[in-house]
């Protein structure tokens, strides 16, 4: 059952490179709250807002030795997705492998386990989404598989799905779907825009939205 | 029972700038070790120390409707103070209520549940304290309250109280023991600006408080 | 059986020097995987990367007594290794302690409860990892024992053993093994410039650890 | 601070019975889904379901010296609510303790901290709800008070309020209220009765509660 | 969004009564390690062991509106698998939704949230698994959608797809595999079988599985 | 540095047993409140009270090999203390490694990890004490070691250690502590039958410890 599947569809960098302008808050509306990863996968140093095209990972608890396989498949603007088959927050991934992956052109890691060398990873600008910062090493004993279908942090992910991180999480949007995620995000941004401008002038989100009728119906009382 | 009360008395701003001078772990001391959050709540950036009177936000499990009422009984100097009823760490607050309550002086947010574009927060200078960031957006469907007395964090806060929010965490100081507080917490500053004098000279706090006798009574033995 | 132990060995300068800029990861590989004390103790600000010899405080909940023992039996170059005999996160540490055991050289903290003041610690370089930030305050009425071998985090701590601590963790070397340990880190070291290298002009792990033959071997598919 | 308060009004027997009768869930619907303590308080046994006029215990984490204090407070049908005032989970309460509370009438325990002796606890019939079973004992150096407000696991109590405990956890009920709430809790169990056995007989809720036309104007579709 | 598929097929009752005899471990084994749910799933009271045709529902933390809905979708042998969109540990479910699922013929709850009444529930027989016992209420405000599929407590589930639980958990076998994952699972326990009594004598599994030879090539050193 | 340590001393069953019969709550405190393990680790089922000699085995996350390796090295009285080189909470033991065990007169199992078949290990009445139940399997690939010192839920266990463990939790007590642990717990034990019994005629605590005056010292006012 240990397999590798060396082909599958991207999205176009157009829309990948469009999801990350947008950021995982935007992305994640645009999509009807759906797709979102675990908020315990955290960023290992804050600013970093990126997107790619998933090549996914699963693998067993304490053992990286797919993470090798994986690299291989890489391709110029590929995000490595890895979850392990049992709950597990070893380091699976430190400098040695962002070097080998950064060199084939990945994006970054989101991996719902550990990573360490997290310095070295800071200062390479490799960014990358964990659930632990954990020295603890692995071993190299055991097969999983590449580029299957795999539930990471609670989420749905095929490989060439889109995966949008920044700050405030990690959110998956399906190959399928991304064009119109786009189209969405691009247009609920547009609107966010003006009802910026407008709040930042003082106007109230009780006016702008008209809540106020629906919120004395629901029987909302002042005192 | 959904309500809003729209008047309560609030601490001078003198008291209120003084205790955020203070900060929140020597507040904590100066009224006797009470009125803690619990540590789960952290700030979104580090270095932000401000406090501000409460206006509290009780609010249901992934809804955030009542943000917008609450934001139009804020004045300047207030903090948000919101807790959901029953545990929930959805994203009730993101950069368009920020906008909003930043339009109307507010100091910052103080929430037991996540926040989310803490990029655009952090750019914004906007400091808030949460359990969680989570992209997780919510609905706008049932009713809450404003400024009714609630836990908070583990924390008794009603609408008016101080609340103090540093790297330490967050403290809540009854507004009619402000101005008490605040004069303890200063003379407890300037007891331990002494301390710190002397103990960065090299003396022990044994000695400065003499501790050796009471520490042989209760029997301790160096070997 | 409170008791303050004020003689022990301690590794030379050089050995805890040279480990600290092996950092945690190579030297928790370079001793066979172990002294990592439990990930969720973490570093107070990023980038400080140290080591020290152990002084050893083992106190009760909620009571800091101890400290003010321990200080006394600090030299330079040591790290303070606290660990409460019952699960707590109370903020057995500030500023003032912070200053004290500066004053006395002290390398930094380790601690497996609660830090405050992080803050005044950061601005004063003084590197603290902890399993919680918490402004919350202890007593002094409780003895406990300084230099005696301890768990702290899960890992065996002897009074005199090499500590390691950066953004990756903290780990724990037997005095006795500090120098072999040492050795094995820079031989680590050596062979992964090298490996570096070759894996960021784009040669493969597979092909640099010769995998591909021991994968096929255990069963892996290409499709 | 630390003060025994040694008067307080309670409840009356009747209206404390007709609550424990009513158990947690219904209590709790019946005053507006308020009162509930975090649901990490769980019965060491299960199948006790009780309530009682709360005498309330504030001390320090690790020291339950104010534990033999408040069992001079207790009445027959008092329950005792502990809460530390910071994060523990000690084993504050075993045998002797109860064996004491139960030779004064005591109704069980209420503790957001840990218990011990818990199979002497069940053998003996003494109900008790906890958020940890831990053998750890705790000192007799810190004074606490008894009788004071409190928040144990995020719900406020008075001394004298009514607090209700079985299986689904735990829920304070304030002493003025405690009247008017059974009678609504009462209300609300012939209400549920009637619904019960319809439902019991194969009627759908969606008819019952008429949903179908509210759910198509949400916008439910059925495919 | 919110939508209600009404038709999808089922395993044969004669599988899944076979999945139920073999248990939750069995089946996971025979099904090659995949589709458990994590382990914060727990039953309500020890001894159950049962299976179903998954009947799902997906809907908003704190609003269990479309349990209502989904009950008028079960039929007699299926089980309701619940998860909402956000973490939460709502008592989404108690006696009176019980009392009508029950009578409809459902074998019982797998929720990735919280129930109450569980005194009840267990002494009707209607075995549930929740992340959290707690008599939190919810509203019936949000849509949410039926038979989709959907994750719970990180497992993909389809509508009819066989869900298996028992003391050790919970586990999802898709239904077009769930008659060869029978044929393995029997397989496996014939294989057991032998294996036990040759145990239960005294024989070591070091000899039955034959390990003795692969440990020394591996390196295991007896001293 | 696989290694099995094939010999080592065991305390004399007379000991063994009497710790046993004194329980966790008195062993803990006879020995100076030291040596409890973590109180995640929880019994699968009430009411076992047993005590043996440590068989320590050490082996990775997600690998139950050394499992078979460590059955081989029981003697009648002995009992299985286990901990993963990393945090894990698979199920690496079941009803076959439990029948061998229970073969070989193994008195039960203290896991840091995991375990499964937990109804079938009920039947057998084979006590267990575990961080989780969980159905997960594990692999056979990697060595670890048997009978060596190791840290298990945060205690230090050395081969031949007595483990006492039941409802309240588990505990080690180095062998050779053993014998006078247990002079100190039945003498314990004796001095609070005579306290139990004024307890229970309603003698309060207060008075039988004479704490009233050093209450009234320590400032304690009765309002």
């Amino acid at each position: 059952m240990a397999t590798v599947v060396t082909r599958f569809e991207r999205a176009e960098a157009r829309v990948v490179d469009g999801l990350a302008a947008a950021g995982v808050a935007t992305v994640h509306e645009a999509q009807g709250r759906r797709g979102l990863m675990h908020h315990r996968l955290r960023p290992i140093y804050a600013g970093a807002r990126i997107a790619g095209s998933a090549v996914t990972v699963s693998l067993p608890p304490g053992d990286n030795w797919m993470m090798h396989v994986a690299i291989e498949q890489l391709r110029p603007g590929d995000l490595l997705v890895v979850a392990p088959t049992s709950e597990c927050t070893d380091g699976y991934f430190g400098d040695l492998l962002a070097t080998s992956a950064q060199a084939r052109g990945c994006a970054g890691l989101v991996i719902d386990a550990g990573v360490r060398d997290v310095r070295e990873l800071t200062a390479m600008g490799f960014p990358a989404w964990s659930r632990a910062i954990h020295a603890q090493g692995t071993v190299k004993e055991t097969l999983g598989s590449v580029n299957v279908p795999l539930v990471c942090a609670g989420a749905l992910v095929n490989p060439g799905d889109v995966v949008v991180a920044d700050d405030d999480g990690v959110c998956v949007v399906a190959r399928a779907e991304a064009e119109r995620v786009l189209s969405e995000a691009q247009a609920r941004e547009a609107r966010e825009a003006d009802k910026r401008e407008r709040l930042a002038r003082g106007e109230l989100g009780l006016d702008i939205y008209k809540m106020r009728e629906r919120l004395a119906e629901k029987g909302l009382k002042y005192v």
